[in-house]
């Protein structure tokens, strides 16, 4: 049997929960601490618990290991959690989605919330109802990369049927960061006419740790949920590595820039829209006002599109046939030329072909060298300053609302969600 | 006939060449100034010309356009080109491999250096000449986005060739912007026992364009090559969008980060080795210092890789059959679950798998997350906080000197050219 199975049935035995205090002991050393909920990043070999000074231990664990029941967790903290509700504040809907932000414990009393419904999840930062009510649900509980354009879907009716009810200001959607940006970026193409601001929010760090961005996220993405007028799809993270402020992104101009820092987030190629710093929003960029009537979803999603990263040495056999591909070409928007042929046998066969840049930041730009305008030729359309997350799930949607090649290709180059920016201000910086 | 074809017949009836100072005259429009040669990044229908106003200007040219010869360009300029020498200064050598910065024209004078060698390219920064001596040959002429593995080899030994006479101190490879770090890389793993600098540098934006980088960034690359005792392979690149000091980066830490931007260029996951302002290079990160003895090339390459850019909705057949795959993952190193049996399957069959982050910035980490825990029991190796460019040349060299698996992944996994670094500096910064 393995370990993991030998500790669960041995902690069930005893009748221990997660929240009780108990004793670990193996040969040389014993730990006594609050028992805290297994994670989908703990090693399957390890107990965590919450020691009396407050840090987490992660204890290996063996056949030999002895584990004894100190304390039943109080159903003090159970009681505490009836949901408050202030007819006078604003009330935002929490969807619950999955990632590191939904692995959660009270960060200041060491209380659990496995964060199974994201209602745990508010109440772990209990100054969201000091600025709003809280309705809150799971949609599902996924990591994100295996997130797919199905979940968006899902999401957007969610998104759409709780916007359409009186009470509900704005929206909030705790998120695996891995993918946010995809989610975020396909969000804002499906949804239209929204009536109020719909915030995406993640965790680069589990509560369960000292260095835990869960509690400031959730906060700053309620308030902005809560209190601002802005009807677009926001993403909205720690804006440095220190605790200081957040930062409010525009869905289709976002991306993750670093694999464990909490400022990990970054708008490319544009302005933030602004900054929520102890509870106040301040707004930078010009943004989308919310609308008074209904929230329509535009889901169609064709999911024939595959995305390319172009090197030294691609084959021209890597690029597949596909309704649509998304090129992530060198400098201006460059690829080797030897895939030419490629690309305009593609094209022939009505394939939509678009370029973007893996410098990220920029515009590409097919009109300055030769391979550029010979692909301009061929019928590559200019990915402009998008993102190319956001030019894939564009594509996709494009390619449902499009009855051709060429009408699939207006869309790509009209902007419909803030993801090309004309003119790039002077401020928006690398 | 074209339009270019007829125009390049007139110029050539009428004697006309590169220097000369001419008048364009249209219907309504008249425009007197130098000519300039017609570059890789200008429209077939264009004639660029220097007007006395220092400003060049694109000139739209039809059938009905009118050409005059003012004045024959002068051969002073050609005989200030003797090459000087002074015994006391060091000298380095120039390589020219093609790219923007060989796009040259001298930016004061507005004298013509159509770079068709290297030695042009010097000429165009007189300055170099305070600093050192110049042996200047090109080595190819290539936009860098068609460079591949062979173009790296012929590099390597030409620079090797160069560095093993008494007279080389160091070397300056200037080198299109696009695939600049993947031919840094390639370098810093083929070049062994460095007995002086080796630097690429580029132009984002040609030499004649007020705004060009060219001079700084070749007149820095210069200097760092012939006053350091570095011995690493360098990329030397503005340091912000001002004028004032360049940047220099390590080889396998470097990557293109701006389509147009001048300063491009980011170390990533490491301090810059230091920087260039006023001729003044100052050194603020440890390196490499050049050996004594004779440089070698280690250039054996296998070039049966493949880079893959996860996203949601990847497919597991996209994943070709390959003795090496690097994939370029969601944050710490993750991809849709979906493609594990497929990488299980390659991985049995012998192809080396290593996990980087499309984050860019941070280090892979699979140990937190259930897929990634996953993908390690398969045998998916760390790219730690390698950039993708860098595993991928990295991967290609390594699998052409492991004599099988293991041994490979062992290289994957052991610092050879400053591409690993174990322990991130704090003032590394996103």
């Amino acid at each position: 049997m393995p370990v993991k199975k030998v500790v669960e049935e041995k902690l069930k035995t005893l009748g221990i929960e997660v929240g009780d205090v108990i004793i670990i002991s193996n040969k040389d050393e014993k730990w006594e601490g609050t028992l805290l909920p297994h994670h989908a990043f703990s090693s399957e070999e390890i107990l965590t618990i919450k020691l009396q000074s407050g840090y987490n231990a992660g204890v290996a664990i063996d056949k030999n290991t002895e584990v004894t029941l100190v304390k039943k967790h109080q159903e003090t903290t159970k009681k505490a959690r009836e949901i408050p509700f202030d007819q006078k504040k604003p009330t935002i809907s929490v969807i619950g989605t999955g990632g590191t932000i939904a692995c959660y414990i009270d960060y200041r009393t060491g209380a659990v919330h496995p964060a199974t419904s994201a209602e745990d999840l508010a109440f772990s930062v209990p100054e969201i109802f000091d600025v709003c009510n809280v309705k809150a649900r799971v949609a599902f509980q996924m990591l994100s990369e295996n997130i797919e354009a199905s979940h968006w879907k899902t999401l957007a009716h969610e998104v759409a049927k709780d916007l359409n009810t009186d009470q509900v200001h704005g929206v909030v959607i705790p998120h695996g960061t891995d993918t946010m940006g995809y989610t975020a970026a396909a969000l804002s193409f499906m949804l239209k006419d929204l009536s109020g601001p719909v915030v995406l929010v993640g965790a680069q760090r589990s509560s369960d740790r000292p260095s835990s961005d869960a509690a400031q996220n959730l906060f700053a993405a309620a308030t902005v949920a809560a209190k601002t007028d802005i009807g677009e799809v926001l993403v909205v993270m720690h804006g440095e590595s220190s605790d200081t402020f957040s930062v409010i992104h525009r869905g289709t101009k976002v991306r993750k820039f670093h694999t464990s820092q909490r400022n990990a987030f970054k708008t490319v190629n544009d302005v933030s829209l602004g900054t929520i710093e102890d509870g106040t929003v301040t707004i930078e960029g010009a943004y989308q006002k919310m609308k008074k009537g209904k929230v329509t979803v535009d889901d169609a999603m064709d999911e024939d599109v595959a995305m390319l990263y172009s090197y030294p040495g691609l084959k021209p056999e890597a690029i597949p046939d596909r309704k649509g591909i998304v090129l992530i070409g060198t400098g201006l928007g460059h690829v080797p030329i030897k895939l030419l042929p490629r690309i305009q046998e593609l094209i022939k066969n009505d394939t939509v072909v678009v370029m973007t840049s893996q410098c990220l930041f920029g515009r590409v730009n097919m009109n300055i060298y030769s391979v550029g305008r010979d692909l301009l030729k061929a019928g590559v359309i200019s990915g402009e300053d998008m993102l190319p997350e956001t030019a894939y799930v564009k594509l996709m949607w494009a390619l449902a609302h499009g009855k051709n090649p060429d009408e699939v290709k207006n869309i790509m180059m009209t902007n419909i969600a803030g993801e090309i920016v004309k003119r790039t201000r002077s401020d928006t910086g690398l």
